[in-house]
């Protein structure tokens, strides 16, 4: 039997895509900056089938690239050119095995879509906090192989820390059974750790245990015209302390950002009758309701005595708070109708978000004359999306040429800043060289050593994070 | 030059110990289950010196043992009798390098005292949460290696959560710096995730960035008398979401240990004026002053109406907070004063807590009819310490020599309840075999690849964790 006839008789013939039109939409990504190619398409639905392939493929030295959603903005679900790769789609390990509201717990298959796992924790009364632009298509695993971050992390952390228990294919086709509800295990090495964040390149993640939280009862948002962008770093933790560190979104919106979103997005509106270069989206959310808004008017009243704050709008609707991370969540879309845009995905100590900003702003512009920057995010957590729009009049391909040439002068200063060059992306194929050119050798080789002792053949996703 | 010269000439003589003396207090632990053996204690001031002390010792062949506080209950920081190895104290690495309230950071050398980096975040107006009985002589570094659990763990995490980045010297002597203020960092594997609880085996931390929180400034602690043991778990749930998520301690207490508080440490006193089965240490805290207490007086009042509670005490000072933490904290020092106890350190998801006790409880009084069970502890985070104490009238001696049988029969409840047979203390030497007859053999040889990927020659902490 061929290869192909062994997967099929695994997961079912209708379950192994070969036909190159049926194909394609796993061999490209988000951004197109991948066409890769696959011996085929194999949609398990059970883990034990998972172990089924990975099996065969070990035996017959075939690589396999695990891929949930297909929303990873590095390329890291994307298989090689070579066309020897299988990939091992998660889309048909789709129950939720568990809600539980007591524990404060979910159990999760890997190709769950992350909007269904937030649903099904509100039915329970409860709040699954990730919360990220791609949620309605991305898929649990994915998010936990890329350790993703999203707006929600400055109070509920990364995926990393919502994750409790996994359950992984390893490489060579067994299961690791890491599906624990516990909250306390202190039994030797954090192999849990390892899985989250690898990319796909330790094992495939094929179910998931969930921290959920109490909802929110409460929610307070405002919109805040900063007297400068230093101004954030004091306003920010004195709304973490006075609301009982009740922050759940801090996110920095540039001038220039307001305004290409007022450009190209309908619905984009400012908020304020003067224009104002820094502004910040504050929002405060708990369970406990009552006292939050009065919470955040003491804040921003005090922001004002202080001169940190120059106005502010607090919302007094759903339909107003919507308003207000429409502005955020436009940006994105507003650089890219407005031309070539390089992109950034770096962190530094929170404290240091305005330095940073400012260095690498000088740096780009002498660099590029006209060039526009557009660092927006989160800057309650110390990551910002330094993102640059080509000048005016500039060709956009002309632009685009120079991005390694951008990176390399944003990063330098990032890491010089004891910084991450990305901060919540991951590496994918996008960042390999990059991650050689930065990271010290002893953690490459310390990474190195991992992945030899997890795969020695080098076929689970090879290519991604480490050459 | 022989190798105890040359460690002095790296650390000065006065900080190579060698005489038997002087050595004692580094080669027995707090219970004193094990007494080692060492060529000398080092006692090294500066990351460099770390260094190069590793560098010698991995070149001459020389075991080394990490140690902090020696403090911790699996005799994990204690060497072997063979007297072959070099302790390697922290304790002169006591600096605390930064404190930063904007960022709500702290950097410390791993040598300082729990207590003093707790003192030092409130003088910057913050809460640094880990708690434990150990935290006036206990030190952070110890604290990383073991993930220490404590009493805040339900609303802050284990230490693990805690650390946002970690430096290492590695077992061949190279410092690995992970020395991070960030909190979102996606660029490869979880390095530091490995180092945290791995006990020393991996390598020996030599500093650490620690996440602060803001200051509480309203505390409300109840003490509740249940209806049964299953009337905590909804108990615990609703006071989590009725507080917005501000329950940070939540300790179960058994009749059986506010009797023996009563009878053995000056200060208990039972708060109400029947006997009940089953009581709760329910603690709010947040930094948001105001409504803490109101929210706590709504759940107890819904608690009484749905017949959970049945009694519950307020507390109106904070010395009658004193008195409701004394008798939780009474419990172990009261076994102690009442003959012989044999202990567990076990959990399992929250949901099933009263489940284990009572299916371990049934178990061991089976077994030994006239033991008497204690189990107590942590009970939102699903860490039971589930402790044994001797019939009243048997021999101490003869009780305790069934310490393994008593093991055997409660682990293997909590196992095949998908629980953990070391949820805060770690595996150490104490718990060495019962990791083998417990952990799946994957599991154990995922850990000792990696064991031999970081520590090929095997001379970091040999015999802890893993044997």
């Amino acid at each position: 039997m061929s290869n192909i006839d062994q997967l099929a008789a695994i997961v079912g013939p209708g379950n192994v895509i070969t036909d190159s039109n049926d194909l394609a939409p796993y061999l490209v990504e988000e951004r197109g900056l991948y066409h890769g190619a696959a011996l085929a398409v194999v949609r398990p639905n059970s883990t034990a089938q998972v172990a089924e392939v990975v099996k065969l493929c070990a035996s017959a030295g075939i690589p396999m690239v695990p891929q949930g959603g297909n929303t990873g903005l590095c390329g890291g679900a994307v298989p090689s050119e070579d066309g020897r790769a299988v990939v091992i789609s998660t889309e048909r390990l789709t129950r939720i095995r568990a809600v539980d509201p007591v524990d404060f717990t979910l159990t999760a298959e890997a190709g769950c879509i992350l909007s269904n796992l937030q649903q099904a924790a509100a039915e329970a009364d409860c709040l699954f906090p990730l919360s990220l632009g791609a949620e309605g298509s991305c898929r649990i695993g994915g998010n936990i192989s890329t350790n993703a971050g999203g707006t929600n992390v400055l109070r509920y952390g990364n995926t990393r820390d919502l994750v409790l228990g996994l359950e992984v294919v390893l490489p060579d086709g067994q299961v690791w059974n890491g599906l624990k509800r516990l909250r306390k295990d202190n039994t030797g090495y954090a192999l849990q750790h390892l899985f989250i964040g690898a990319e796909g390149t330790l094992g495939l993640i094929t179910a998931c245990v969930l921290k959920l939280f109490p909802r929110p009862r409460e929610i307070a948002t405002a919109f805040v015209a900063l007297s400068d962008l230093e101004a954030a770093l004091p306003l920010f933790a004195r709304a973490r302390t006075a609301s009982g560190d009740s922050v759940t979104a801090c996110e920095l919106v540039p001038r220039i950002g307001l305004e290409l979103g007022m450009r190209h997005v309908p619905g984009v509106r400012d908020p304020f009758e003067s224009p104002h270069d820094w502004m910040l989206l504050l929002e405060l959310s708990s369970s406990r309701p009552g006292g939050l808004r009065d919470a955040l008017e003491e804040v921003l009243g005090q922001a004002f005595e202080d001169g940190l704050a120059v106005d502010a709008v607090i919302a007094e609707s759903d339909a107003q708070r919507s308003d207000f991370w429409r502005i955020r969540e436009a940006i994105p879309e507003a650089q890219k109708k407005e031309g070539g845009s390089i992109k950034h995905d770096v962190a530094v100590a929170t404290s240091r978000v305005p330095e940073m900003i400012r260095r690498c702003t000088s740096a780009v512009e002498a660099a590029m004359p006209g060039i526009r920057v557009v660092p927006f995010g989160h800057l309650g957590d110390g990551n910002t999306h330094f993102n640059l729009t080509q000048p005016p009049d500039a060709d956009k391909a002309a632009f685009l040429t120079r991005w390694e040439e951008m990176n390399r002068i944003v990063h330098d200063i990032v890491v010089e800043m004891e910084g991450s060059i990305s901060a919540e992306h991951g590496i994918g194929r996008l960042k390999v060289d990059e991650l050689v050119h930065y990271k010290p050798e002893i953690d490459l080789n310390l990474m190195a050593r991992i992945k030899k002792a997890f795969d020695p053949n080098g076929l689970m996703n090879p290519g991604k994070i480490l050459r």
